[in-house]
């Protein structure tokens, strides 16, 4: 299997840096004329998970000044999912810059199969300008270090 | 063929009485596993037609204290649609209240065959109290007779 | 509260004849730029509700040859909801006919509050010639007495 | 501006490099609550821009024995979408691999403004065994000499 370039390690040790996940149960109307789930949905599913891993951390509700936009996303498909399938969107911080950020994402099926990856990184921005803002110290402490 | 209680005359004549139309293709990310267009969708087409419906009776900007909004909605289903099918979608005013406006829809492919109709009620509200808020007499005048 | 006309009853004796739900939290991509949940979505909660209603009458694999297709559905909007909100999608049998079905739909948030409520009208065909198939007389105490 | 690792050339020149285009306006169920497009929507764009382009190859016809599957796709975002923009979605091929292939994507506004660039990486698969299947050379020129 070839590695999507942000995933820089054995797949199955980045597989276990994982802990936080959403679950999610893939609907009749998020499936195509091709029988699966379509390629447009995992981007659905990568958006709440990092909702509420944002939640979990307890970072939605203290900025209010500012946002978090994304600026690129990836998804790369390893695996069909199909219709009705439970799959859990696990959610990390791979990197924290000044006022950007990199999480990962893995969509992986009810069997332990890995189905999806992906990446997303994402800038803080002021909502009224628009412009970037740092992150605090505390702030890339909690992005980097709660499990 | 059975007609919903919204059309109230023979299916012909409420058809000819339509001429406002927005033109959509059906999308792949639009069907289902059944192989066609899913039942969801013709409800984001209606919100379209609507949309550019009121901006063709320049009812959009307008209307800056208030706004309009779906109290009730239905679809009936006539016939399949299959991906990447052109569609006419058929927005019509159908009855006009003090605040409130029932719009028909009808959604007929390339052949001219219907498949799908629908009907919506629709109230004026104050964006500021939530209250609804009559249509003034020019309103009434546009909505119900403009082609 | 005027009642959709599927109402014919009390709003609270048709609230308490729901016993089946589906759980759904209200999507960051559900929403739109008014705020809050888009007036499409809860034809996408009917829907899964519908197929959950179904798997747990057991009726989802027993018909291999048939098939139930959506002939009309309505939904009614009685509050706005807001991103993240956690929903019960209740549906229950209204009516059995030969070869339809009505279901009704309930959308409650966690406060108890009726949302939205809704209400279909299904057909069972053949796979093969898309004609009405009858209900056996097993499935039609299935829909109506199952709680 | 710091270009995806995809454009490896000018901004200017991969942008004139473009031919083939669908339009799209944006619709609202497609904004989210921070008042524009929300983030997963490009992805739905790209998946008909990818399909006309190929109907334009006459290359949807040709392969009933093979499928062309997505294996990864990636957006990045560079400026804000309103709701009811005219876009255009260019597509052209990046690059043919033996059975693979690279599509770029720039999605336009009508002031010929770049608002998100994007890559997918396609491979044909035999639709019986799941098999990559090479392409041949006609197809090889056509994705890779048609405007």
């Amino acid at each position: 299997m070839k590695l999507p370039a942000y995933i820089d390690m054995p797949f199955q040790k980045w597989k276990e840096s994982f802990s936080f996940f959403n679950e999610v149960s893939v609907r009749f109307s998020e499936t195509d004329m091709f029988g699966h789930m379509n390629n447009v949905i995992p981007f659905i599913y990568f958006e709440e998970a990092r909702i509420s891993y944002f939640k979990n951390l307890n970072m939605m509700k203290q900025h209010k000044q500012t946002m978090t936009v994304v600026a690129s996303q990836q998804c790369d498909y390893l695996r069909q999912v199909m219709p009705y399938e439970d799959l859990r969107i696990y959610v990390k911080t791979s990197a924290v810059g000044s006022s950007s950020l990199t999480l990962h994402y893995l969509g992986e099926n009810s069997a332990g199969e890995p189905c999806f990856t992906g990446a997303v990184v994402m800038v803080q921005v002021s909502k009224g300008s628009g412009k970037a803002v740092s992150w605090t110290n505390e702030e890339k402490e909690k992005l980097l270090h709660t499990p």
